[in-house]
């Protein structure tokens, strides 16, 4: 699988079309880089958690649905810029995704803008912790 | 001039070496997207202002000199990963850097992580803010 492919795979499981199984794209020791935390957050499992709660944190609204606005790709790395709405707060946004040999996600760390859109995001995510917790 | 000499340019004047003379790097019309403020900063000399004064506030330590960790080059785009410290907090970041035809840099745009990091940034960009308006 090249890069380019993974990435078309990621297009789809962010689309939520078929072909875009998130398990095939991730390699088993993927490290997770969150735009607010400074832990990395190590293996498959944790990070398949967080692409998701992110993708669902970051959809947006009718007004501005999430959508990446630059694709770079080069070597092992690709670099997906994205914008979007949350709770009324515009997000411009960054993937930097990078691959091993056999063309799966090893590394995902994500960064945001402007300084709301950082607030924002910490907010959200903190809610859903404490939700989760209490649950 | 192609993308890949600006891009050096660009490392040269981060160094401070000569052959990076920022004015003929940037277009007259280029719009800087800081990691903390909504609003674009458009034209030369603001944008100018602006590198400076990132350059100073990233430069880091002896500990954690500011570093460049990836290079993703592709059409129009170059996307540079940093590593860095500030007042003893680490910062991860990226810059986003479109060039037109000419090879000349017609956006960049900068954000950074974790939350602390957006912070560190945020409080040392308010007090360079504050210091030149009492000035």
């Amino acid at each position: 699988m090249t890069i380019e492919q993974t990435i078309e795979r990621w297009h789809r499981y962010v689309r939520g079309e078929p072909g875009g199984d998130i398990d095939a794209l991730l390699a088993d020791d993927v490290v997770f880089y969150s735009p607010i935390v400074y832990t990395p957050q190590r293996g498959k499992d944790i990070t398949r958690l967080y692409l998701a709660a992110a993708l669902h944190v970051l959809s947006g609204d009718d007004d501005r649905p999430f959508r990446y606005s630059k694709q770079v790709v080069a070597g092992d790395t690709a670099v997906l810029e994205f914008e979007t709405n949350l709770d009324g707060t515009y997000v411009n946004g960054v993937d930097i995704i990078r691959c091993d040999d056999a063309g799966r996600i090893v590394e995902f760390r994500v960064m945001v803008r402007p300084l709301q859109a950082v607030n924002a995001v910490h907010q959200r995510m903190k809610a859903m912790l404490d939700a989760a917790q209490q649950a």
